[in-house]
């Protein structure tokens, strides 16, 4: 993982999925603002896709498992080298455990989606699980760095602990797509800072790397997290402008919807906070019955 | 911004932005508890301040971000020198990436107030947002200073933490009037204690500055720090006196009031807890229907 | 204060207040369960109690600012010395402002006792408030000492940072008697954490202090410390059985009691969050009645 | 305690329990879902077990206290050796402190399970002070020892504070079975931890110990505590499909259960949130009422 490549692999998944992630957020919240006709179906639809989307998460960690062992250089299965007396290729087992917890994730995915007795909210746990597994070895990863090297993975353990804090919190309080889009928000961060620590460890231009020791490239790179970061908001922005717009005209075309839009606000501010959990579940219960 | 000018300016902006939010929030518990006939103008009242709340706030963070850009000496967009090899004015950016964010506030603001479909709590997470990412470069920004410089910014980064994250708390549960005022009272100290930055490391009068080095002035700036703190409890505490008074004066003029400030505690402590935020929907439903 | 009397004053006022509100919290746990017909007029006392306690601590702060200006070697008032050039008594004019946080505690626990119209979570809230500022001056007391002297100091602000903490969480979430013993159990370990300090640092009997730099005495006061809160756990647990008693006989006595006892399980465990809040609010309003 | 056994037997301790809590925890779960005949009688079964369990642990905190306290070469309850001037095995008094609030926890547990009157959500606090003290002391523990030492340390450290976290999390918000199974997840984690470090320190196989600044032993047990606890999460997922299929198994015998595993999911996600904190102090009712 020690090139480009092994940085801009991860952050496009993880750019990928938070993107995905919005467009199901937004399309779920306004699916069930406008209470339409064609909601049934499209439950039936939201809960085939979550298991699709369980499998490509397990299918892509298993792909980052496999991809660790047996490139060449790489591990292949062996922990502790007898011969020479040291473990062998330490920071590849690194990333193969991080990829073995998201693939829990899928896992706990497939089944909560298929097996009906399941607690929904074990996939979140497994998130939360998945995400302080990879803030934690990520911690553990730069020993005897240079000082930028140290820097930039600092600011990737925090973007992974804070989106983990927000799923941990998750379990505990009702979700609301405002907590759901903060959460997403710093998965898209954390896929376009997996690009950044690419470009400044292993610029692709073949150029010189980037002053490690010069603390004006930490100063630059603070404000870029935050660039990347409001970009990452303006992303989110855009998704929801364009969905809803779309939403809006296709309902006004079966001429039927915008007075319904008007209903969820007289229910007061808390209605928010309730429609989506209750979608979740109940989503199920209609999937049974057919 | 390295001048007194430049904490005065942000620190009286806080400062009656701070003054402000304690008017709002105590005005908006007031009438809830009142149930005065005037109310539904006075929610009218509310929405059209709370636009014109959104412009301020993006007025102000524009304003920022150009004077950090176009004062002499700035960076005029410059980011890198490509003759010089090295980053332009990296603490100007700072200040400006800090004024984009209160700028995406403000527009959030505005959004959230002319659009209906939208949740009122995107406004609350933006705030969180802007602060964190306040606090943020704050944290990554005295490199290689003296000891007092960093230890009056560490201050400032723990006070805008504080607020921060009060702000992000408010996104899980049901804002009450004692949390809302706790976050005010951070925005009076942040405000409060930019000017005490200002004096400590630019002495306005012109003669010599702190000692830098001295730790007395560490201990000193530790109880000042508190004493800005009882200074914001004194304000919001006599502008709740203030406002109480008067409401009650007028209220006993028109002869209907004072029995219903009986009621609002028959109902008990919970009651405390919700109609705010359900003023906050319901005032956007009404005006909705005019 | 840098002797036995200096801590032992303010560990005993601790103490005090701790086993107060144990007695308190307890008795109105067990007024509730009982609903007996009593309970009218305890509500009355409870009342005039927490008027007499907002009394007693501002009194006590009171005294304790006092003390500090006014001692001989006090800094009188006096903030700077010109002629010198420097601070006058600082670390005086910390517990000088840690009184005077108190007495803000005292003063709104007596408006919100009076004052009909003031939520009574101002009490938590200026409760919470007093704490991280005691906790913050506290933590920036021990410049330049020795390493066992900030070892228990940093003790002392671990304490005073979880009781606050936990304060500030009861302002988010209904109360209940298990957070609210938590949070005493916390006062009486502060209490006498305050004078296992002056034991430690300024031995009563004359005796040679301990030895400041040697680690044996950190590890013991680790365990020392986990003792104190032993014991407070045991205080509060004696408490408890003592008050429990006490009422159940007293009830036997008028022939009614104990199927009550039996009433208050079955209405499940979250019967136990709410009544004490519920109770706070419903004993002013029926004062008022009066 | 200074050896393999001394850590195995906590570990072993720490791992039954979790593998107890989990089975209780699923067996719980499903007999709610269920809602078979034979509920009533579970009650009273777990009810007793409840008991059991209290006495279990206070037993084995006996023992270890006792152990601690009169193994040859212990304190023999002499905690200052006046002759020498030193304290005497200060780091078997740590271990006998640590037991002595797990005693306390067992206590706690007899006592809420055998009085009616005390708050169930007592045990809960208890668990949460003992690891925190646990963890507290841990902390505090391994003063000028080698560097891996002190990482083997400080990962348990994290695994306590961690499972306080949540215990102490639960004391505010309704308990749900995800929570519930993530804080036993910690437990067994704690339990294997435990093993692991008699393993890294004190090697039964006689060979030579692990080299103890060798910094590539650190990032190998970063990633090994990883697996340790994806072992936890395994167990309890075969934990949880053995309960679930013998239960489905048994109820299908019977002839009547299947309906009811798809009433439990009409009720929409939050209704896992409620049952097991009803079914825990209904239990108990049901329990005095025979």
């Amino acid at each position: 993982m020690g090139n480009f490549k092994g940085h801009a692999l991860p952050g496009t998944f993880f750019f990928i999925l938070g993107i995905w992630w919005t467009t199901k957020c937004i399309l779920k919240y306004a699916f069930k603002k406008h209470k339409q006709t064609s909601y049934l179906d499209s439950k039936v639809l939201f809960h085939r896709v979550e298991i699709l989307e369980g499998i490509i998460i397990a299918g892509m960690a298993l792909t980052g498992m496999l991809g660790e062992q047996f490139i060449p250089g790489g591990p292949h299965l062996t922990l502790y080298d007898y011969k020479e007396g040291q473990w062998v290729q330490l920071l590849g087992w690194h990333h193969f455990t991080m990829y073995f917890f998201f693939g829990l994730l899928g896992v706990t995915n497939i089944l909560c989606s298929t097996i009906r007795s399941l607690p929904a909210s074990f996939t979140k746990l497994m998130l939360a699980n998945a995400l302080f597994v990879e803030g934690f070895v990520f911690y553990n990863h730069t020993h005897g760095r240079e000082m930028l090297d140290i820097f930039v993975h600092k600011l990737l353990v925090l973007v992974i602990f804070l989106t983990g804090l927000i799923a941990f919190l998750e379990l505990f309080i009702l979700t609301n797509i405002t907590v759901e889009l903060l959460r997403i928000s710093f998965f898209l961060l954390q896929g376009s800072w997996f690009w950044q620590i690419g470009f400044v460890l292993y610029p692709p231009s073949g150029g010189p790397a980037w002053d490690l020791v010069d603390h004006d490239n930490v100063m630059f790179l603070t404000i870029c997290f935050c660039w990347h970061y409001a970009i990452a908001i303006i992303i989110i922005g855009a998704i929801y402008a364009f969905v809803t717009c779309t939403m809006s005209s296709q309902i006004s075309c079966t001429g039927k919807a915008l007075p319904s839009s008007y209903h969820i606000r007289e229910n007061g501010e808390p209605a928010e906070f309730l429609p989506l959990r209750s979608f979740t579940s109940s989503h199920v219960k209609n999937c049974n019955s057919f």
